[in-house]
């Protein structure tokens, strides 16, 4: 007897699950990653039905359509936990300037930065919004990205802030990747407040945040289970520790579940913080020393380590990612792809520059931009991994050793993307 | 009256030419593009007749085929001047090991490294090794690459050399992408000679050096006027400088131009020497101090930098390229790609490494991976920038702005690559 489904992919080389227990994977498990050789994917309706050896799974599903896969990996789509896609505009200026000696923190005293890509954004309508954050997005996902968190925070006023939100529900409509939304109104002291930041602090909780959450509740992402993240750039120059935890336990009052920026440039207590007010994920950490690793390792918390930032910069000092999981933390990748600090849209990459500058293993890197980046953005329980139950977002990658997607660095080893179980990109150039 | 011509690019956003005198570009002058707004290119039979504003030349010529390329750059094709991509297998074994701490020359001396490749290279039958050498190939094109300079060096004995030399060949022979050759006989001491390398080195001279240049008159390189280039690898461990010397001298005595791997991890003294033989390159250069930059900037040789080792082995110290620029030397970079240092296919992601870590500007990196690097491989005259006479190898890039390239990092900016005035390649993943 077989069962009927829609696709089964099959012969794969390697089947990559990152499979295993409910919750984060921590510690030494970071390097399970659940291999299949000869492996094959079941699918049918969207979601995963089965996975297992190849002429098993033949044997018991008669599928519509077969993708031979042959001498290919199969692994789960990429998940993006931490991006700043949807803005207007570019800062190409400030990258010479950089070239030229300016550090980041000059760049964004002299008015630039974020406030600079704020101008933009609040003044583009929001079609332009949306055209160009798409052909981003178009980049993330020829490069294996299928779900994609997405921050606001170029809006810094009410309405500028809803209308990202507003480009984050259109792009999630009508882009192959889902997005997962986060107000992220405490991004940077908007100019207009420049001398009495706690007022914008104030604006924030008072209005910002309870608008986006009515916001939320009538849209596609409520309807669908999909979280509103609240988040804050905890940093000299941004928002400080009481200021940050005013606007993350007022979200919280709200019901809304957190990330925070913390660790950045500056060791101030926002990680101490946002551990304690339960964040879902603690992102950067790059100048965490041990005590906030211990502690990290010790919560619930997915740490988000952002080597492109380094990178970008310039830097040599990258997060200790390998310390995080020798601690027994769960660590996830992310691109943090932005126009100032990351104009990144690879997955890939990330892991080459994670596996090069922060000693991770291939398969703890592949992990950290999976099951864990999934787990940091609450949707563990559907995408992140190959599993029965879980939507069929994958990847068909050029190779039989999954240790080459961090391996090579610089190109595009994924071949086809699948998600929810129809090909939404497959690689054809033109050789006439 | 108009000219009748195969094809015109017209309406282009940004014409970046690399045009100028002849010759290397250097010092300042490296951060000249010869920029056209709204620009337009000619082409006929494989060649450029004339580059210049949109209009003007719409006026002048009449093209049976026509590209409006509105809202996108042209620039030359990438020229990709220091390859070790003819191999065969891979190195994925070491890169886990460098990452658990082992240093590349630890590998190297526990018979990993490149004599690894060697097994591997020596051991694969001809149209293996062009088979997974194509698949690189195919890679570097899409990132936009037309030109790429290949060595052998993987099979350090008579016939293996001559076998890679053929598969050079061949590629060049089947793949849209013009490759040079270079014997690299002189790449490591095969482990048959580990007690006696002078001796290997008399077998380069007696009988590798002329075999490859008997090989090479007869070949499809010396009937287009593509030279075959001569190289050593200088380095502790490698070749000393009195070896290094021995095997470039001998080649100039047959008339080989000559390039040098010196100053990579040790400064032996090999820079000096290939410089005071004449090379047409000097590579790596990581190690060069002031003085040895002050020779590179008296001569004639290009300084091919390779930031991409520096990566690869997650180091901090890259070469020191801003001071060979601000010096006076031409400056190229390279990917590199070699199974071993640098699995890296990509240019775009060279120039981003550049700019980040070399402090190079965006507009020095793209005239490193054009124009400079065309005569680091002795192509000067017909490849590497966009002017009259001169192949019609160029590529539409989606930005109306070159430092978009080096801009942003890890994603392929390329949209349709041209050579010898045909599409090539033409980016068009599906998206049902």
């Amino acid at each position: 007897m077989t069962t009927s489904i829609d696709l089964l992919l099959h012969s794969a080389a390697q089947i990559v699950t990152c499979d295993g227990p409910p919750g984060p994977k921590r510690g030494v498990a970071m390097r399970e990653l659940g291999l299949i050789a000869n492996g094959a994917v079941a699918v049918d309706q969207g979601r995963i039905v089965a996975v297992g050896p190849s002429d098993e799974l033949r044997r018991s599903y008669q599928a519509r359509h077969e993708i031979a896969a042959a001498g290919k990996l199969i692994c789960p789509g990429f998940v993006d936990p931490h991006t700043h896609v949807v803005y207007a505009g570019d800062r190409v200026n400030e990258f010479e300037q950089r070239i030229a000696g300016a550090t980041y923190q000059e760049i964004m005293a002299a008015g630039g930065g974020i406030v600079s890509s704020m101008h933009a954004t609040r003044n583009a309508a929001a079609d332009q919004l949306v055209r160009e954050s798409r052909s981003r997005l178009d980049q993330m996902l020829m490069l294996g990205t299928t779900t994609v968190e997405a921050k606001t925070g170029y809006g810094l006023e009410l309405a500028a802030e809803l209308r990202q939100l507003e480009a984050i529900a259109a792009l999630d409509a009508a882009h192959p990747i889902d997005l997962v939304p986060t107000l992220l109104a405490a991004h940077a002291i908007p100019p207009e407040f420049a001398n009495h930041a706690d007022d914008y602090v104030e604006l924030v909780i008072a209005e910002i945040l309870p608008a986006a959450l009515e916001w939320y509740r009538a849209s596609r992402f409520a309807a669908a289970g999909v979280p509103l993240f609240a988040d804050v750039f905890c940093e000299r120059g941004a928002f400080d520790v009481v200021q940050s935890r005013r606007v993350l336990a007022a979200a919280r009052e709200l019901g809304l579940p957190l990330k925070a920026h913390v660790d950045e440039f500056t060791a101030l207590g926002g990680l101490e913080m946002a551990l304690e007010l339960g964040a879902v994920s603690v992102d950067h950490l790059d100048v965490s020393g041990p005590a906030g690793i211990a502690q990290v390792a010790q919560s619930d918390a997915i740490a988000v380590s952002i080597p492109t930032v380094t990178f970008n910069l310039g830097g040599t000092h990258y997060a200790d990612a390998r310390g995080l999981i020798d601690a027994g933390a769960a660590v996830a990748l992310t691109t943090d792809i932005n126009p100032g600090s990351a104009p990144c849209p690879s997955l890939p990459l990330v892991m080459a520059i994670a596996c090069r500058y922060q000693r991770l293993l291939p398969a703890e890197a592949l992990n950290a931009v999976t099951r864990n980046a999934a787990y940091a953005i609450g949707l563990g329980d559907r995408v992140g991994s190959l599993e029965a139950g879980k939507q069929a977002d994958l990847l068909l990658v050029d190779t039989g050793d999954y240790r080459h997607l961090a391996y090579e660095f610089g190109g595009n080893p994924v071949e086809t993307v699948i998600k929810r179980g129809a090909i939404v990109y497959a690689r054809s150039g033109r050789h006439p």
